[in-house]
């Protein structure tokens, strides 16, 4: 009998969490004795439709990788019998067993606004090494980068009325739904309907109740007043099951013990002004109004700009799967390499995706009052005005830096976003920041080509 | 210092892989003793835009939380820590370190072609059991099912030739990746870059280099032939890197060493009729030609029409986030409940989400060539010509079934896949396939609601 799995990796197959090519390469590295020290880094391309800033996230677990990456003994072996091996070097195998990374990461910060273009993860050691963490690294940050981003866009829209994070569901599968929790918190969600997200990540859970829990008592008031009469202090009813006003009526009678009532179908304009003048006639200006269904940046902008008395949003679909933007171009290249005992910057000329050679930093400037005013991005070894963003983490294959708690790194990401030019928050069409290449940098990448011949 | 974490959940911590609601809402029926034998149903409330069937897949990974959910006494503590819990009764602690799913599950089989408003996975249980598994059991079904049909769609428009998904560093996060992998197999795909997911479901592991493989050495000449050296019966040669003609004319030069050559970027069109002459005039008519570069069906379709002679696609991006249509609306609702010792059915009314209660089975009619014809959706007790869809999979907590492998799922989903009508593999457009509600079903939901008084 095949038995049903989840499908969630052991630490011991930490090794196989990659792209079958990169193994090969790495294999071939290695039986041709070509393993100089090289230099790879990470960068988006373009940004997304309807996206003018990208807020970086996932690094952490990029780094949980980098420091955990093993090839387990009975992974090995499978990879061994893949026919396309068996002209490998066998000490390769024993390498693989060995394996640790031992290069250094440098990384711009979880939190931190970013642009096209820009280096946002560097990675040195030996060719073969680095090579071996291009799949996961851009998994990681590309997933919880679209999230954040899009929760920055939509925790904006909401004007600082709390939004919570209700996507597990309809996230990319069980983990997906862990890191779009983490992503939409950087993002500057308040809280999550996720549990295990909320238990492993200390953001506070937070749930109403289900339809099911109202049809599975006999009447809708009867459905509130148990609900009550266990949480009392927590008496949030849901009022869409049967009809929104009478729903709202129910409610209403709990009196004091009615923290807030959740629209979660129709039009929600039109039902939260309603619903809100039943409440207030019956005397319960403070309790809450919470809003659900299909929501995102546009039509939270859209129901305030109509003056829907909304008082707090769960968001679900939209952001954590980022739904209007749901890939996001994160690549990683290998820009520098040693040759003759020197670093030699090195790029590719591919038809719409030429990359630019040589190890990069982005040096930020900001203007009388504090805010972004323009990035440029030049050679690590230049000496330009503005903050380096890219930080060294790891030395040698150690962290060498604290790392921050995810409540540290939300916090960072909303000062940040603070600094941001507020057109940068557009709905919709191309909102510019300045993204500068230094002169050094064109000039270096004016060198002939050395390869290709 | 704060310790880099992958968010993998362990074993003990299954149970609270779900919304917070779920357990607060069992907290509550454990508490007010109000829990009935209940029936949940899963199904799509709509297809996505472009999408005229689903391809259902991801009900493994169900089974395995329902066989499995447990919840450890370190989650437990945690929870009772939570405020909300304060009024529960003190014995649903102990319920929780004992709890173990009892009831029984129903669903239509892995790989089925299936429609909008059909029962897809039915649970009867208690209420309270049957409400945890809420969000584990769309997590798994929405994101699987979504890649799964993408993949059949992706194929189709491939007529016969191979599809590989490349798609993991793009999935959202290493998880999907590997989902993504598994439910892009059974839509059709003969392998994936994906080492973990290829050892783990004994898919064929599949790659070629990378850029950086051919930036490394000295010359792209060199490159190609350090790769054949190490790989001499797998020589596929990326040939874009610097230009791709002059590419294509070195990697000719390996001779019949050389297996296929990789088209990146660019006019794959174009470029792959210049291409196949230059390996055709080198003698190299066998020689195959691999396309990559944010493919999918429309893409690949026109390339085709067009005349490309390309032999096999490496997609990644847009079929592993199912791009044109990220989020699918499958929901979980409760059909019937036990009351005065009957099942009765329960219904919710809200505007646009209206559901229909009774316990269901899809009846599938086929026509004389053995092809889908119509579905009729039914009470399960009803005696219906077709073939009824929903099997018992788990009876009273065990399974009861031998859960077909994967390669059993792709090719019973190949099979059914050529049984639907053709126009559902429409690229655009709305494509209509008749699933009927019986007389009976519609008879049953014009009873009076019992409800909402």
């Amino acid at each position: 009998m095949e038995q049903a799995r989840s499908l969630f990796p052991p630490q011991q197959a930490m090794g196989l969490m990659t792209d079958f090519y990169e193994l090969t390469m790495a294999a071939g590295y290695f039986s041709l004795d070509h393993n100089p020290k090289a230099v790879f880094e990470a960068f988006a391309r373009t940004l997304p439709q309807n996206r003018h800033f990208l807020l970086l996230a996932g690094l952490e677990q990029a780094v949980h990788y980098l420091l955990n990456i093993r090839f387990g003994k009975e992974q090995i072996d499978w990879l061994k019998q893949q026919e396309v091996f068996k002209n490998v070097r066998k000490e390769f195998w024993e390498y693989l067993a060995e394996f640790k990374f031992t290069g250094d990461l440098w990384a711009v910060p979880e939190g931190t606004p970013v642009f096209a273009n820009e280096p946002l993860v560097r990675l040195e050691g030996s060719l073969l090494e680095c090579q071996l963490f291009e799949t996961y690294l851009l998994t990681t940050l590309n997933i919880q980068t679209l999230v954040a981003t899009k929760a920055a866009r939509v925790c904006n829209a909401a004007k600082g009325r709390p939004v919570v994070d209700f996507g597990a569901r309809r996230a990319h599968g069980p983990h997906a739904g862990i890191l779009a929790a983490r992503a939409s918190y950087i993002g500057g969600c308040i809280g999550t309907s996720n549990v295990y997200a909320a238990n492993v990540l200390n953001i506070r859970p937070i749930g109403t109740q289900a339809h099911s829990w109202i049809m599975s008592f006999d009447t809708e008031q009867q459905a509130f007043e148990a609900y009550a009469e266990v949480f009392p202090d927590n008496a949030i009813c849901l009022i869409d099951t049967y009809d929104t006003i009478e729903g709202a009526k129910r409610a209403a009678k709990l009196k004091n013990k009615l923290k807030a009532v959740r629209l979660d179908s129709g039009d929600l304009v039109k039902q939260s002004k309603q619903v809100r003048k039943i409440l207030d006639e019956a005397g319960l200006a403070d309790v809450k109004i919470i809003a659900s269904s299909d929501l995102n940046e546009y039509t939270i902008t859209e129901m305030l700009d109509r003056g829907a008395p909304i008082d707090f949003f769960g968001v679900g679909t939209d952001m954590v799967t980022s739904k209007d933007a749901p890939a996001l171009s994160i690549v990683y290249k290998l820009v520098a390499m040693e040759k003759d005992s020197r670093m030699i910057p090195v790029r590719k000329f591919s038809s719409d995706k030429a990359t630019f050679g040589g190890i990069k930093q982005i040096f930020r400037k900001y203007d009388d009052k504090g805010n972004f005013k323009e990035d440029i991005v030049g050679l690590a070894e230049e000496d330009i005005a503005g903050e380096a963003l890219l930080k060294q983490i790891i030395s040698k294959g150690k962290l060498i830096i604290d790392l921050p708690g995810l409540d540290a790194i939300r916090s960072y990401a909303q000062t940040q976003l603070k600094l941001l030019p507020k057109h940068l928050f557009d709905l919709r069409g191309n909102a510019f920041y300045p993204v500068i290449l230094s002169d050094r940098l064109i000039e270096y990448n004016k060198q002939p080509n050395e390869q290709g011949g």
